[in-house]
């Protein structure tokens, strides 16, 4: 699966959360990373051809006004032709990556915000809707600078799976997603120390689930005895 | 009460509707047409001062992908600074003037478009909101150049009320109104006959106003005694 990362923000160099996303993504085949704030004028072509290469769509941007940066909105209007939306973007998945300078507790009814992200992004949805693509949950980044170091750690892992994981709430998506990240870790770890500690945990998550099959199976037995 | 009328469009020039609108404002005083397609740079300190010096802002646009065009978000980012709206835009009215290519019964569940224009422009309301602005019902046109004549007429007339009248559905208000345009007309009419005609609306007006409150009186009398 090719994901295609659209980054849409004016003030890209001075964010400690877009670089920190940025960084991550090195390490991430199959992931291609696109700013879109300095191409102007915009090549209409060349990112159809980019969109209609990839599976998962991301736009990724911090929350302007209850939307995204007018630069996304430019790239919409322009590039979403009727040749493209109309049938050639279906089955590919839409993702939104947004970074709140608030709390996301305050987006509910009753608390300062009022709207939910969902309702916020509606627009999004509606679009996808169109397009006939899946819609994925909203991924929210919260005040990414008061993050400590172990928040930031995790927020690292689940935005890798969010751009490169089956989309699946299941458990065994995840494990899968982790033993192949494990392997790509193991294969090039030069440390032999670190590599032996990667194979450890590699295993370990393997027992894990092998045990777990084996409850499932034992479930299974006693729902049919019943 | 001054108007202000943002327009964002990008084709002005080739749309019917947004000539249509231009026309029919040459006559209304208090309304200050404003569009912004041309404006770049913007000039952020003027945008803001029109802005002060109006007690009613409408966003006019075609509906673009579920929002407005790009060239209204970057107007919305760009002028839309903490020192404005904190607390200057305050009890000011924000309304939203939109043209839509398709019927608006396909905006609600179950229908094509699924969501309606309330959910679609949840931003918007969500924007009045933290500018402490009022946020009016949103004046939607749809599939302009498939109307006729009389509808056309009816149009205008909602949508210069929706510019220019106090916001309110009560039916005082909307007479009021008339009554006003009417004066505005009879004073600068040069043609005898059709000025007379308008005295004789004017005064129609009137005696079913009169009537009105005749029965609203008696209703009331009879309330009290049961």
């Amino acid at each position: 699966m090719k994901t295609l990362v659209i980054v849409s923000h004016p003030e890209k160099e001075s964010s400690h959360a877009q670089s920190f996303f940025y960084d991550s993504l090195k390490n991430l085949k199959q992931v291609t990373y696109h700013w879109i704030d300095d191409k102007q004028p915009l090549s209409i072509a060349d990112e159809q051809e980019l969109l209609l290469s990839h599976d998962r769509v991301i736009f990724q941007f911090p929350m302007y006004w209850y939307s995204a940066p007018s630069s996304l909105k430019y790239w919409l209007d322009s590039v979403l032709t009727e040749s493209i939306y109309k049938d050639r973007l279906k089955g590919k998945e839409l993702g939104l990556v947004v970074t709140l300078g608030v709390k996301e507790n305050r987006f509910q009814a009753g608390a300062s915000e009022q709207f939910t992200l969902s309702e916020i992004f509606r627009p999004f949805e509606a679009i996808a809707r169109k397009c006939q693509m899946i819609f994925l949950p909203i991924f929210s980044v919260s005040q990414f600078g008061y993050l400590n170091n172990l928040s930031q750690k995790k927020l690292l892992i689940d935005y890798q799976q969010y751009l490169t994981m089956p989309y699946s709430q299941r458990l065994e998506m995840k494990e899968k997603w982790f033993q192949q990240r494990l392997s790509q870790m193991i294969e090039t770890e030069s440390d032999e120390t670190t590599r032996q500690q990667l194979v450890l945990i590699k295993e370990e998550l393997s027992d894990n689930r092998l045990h777990l099959d084996d409850l499932n199976f034992t479930l299974d037995e006693m729902r049919d005895i019943e």
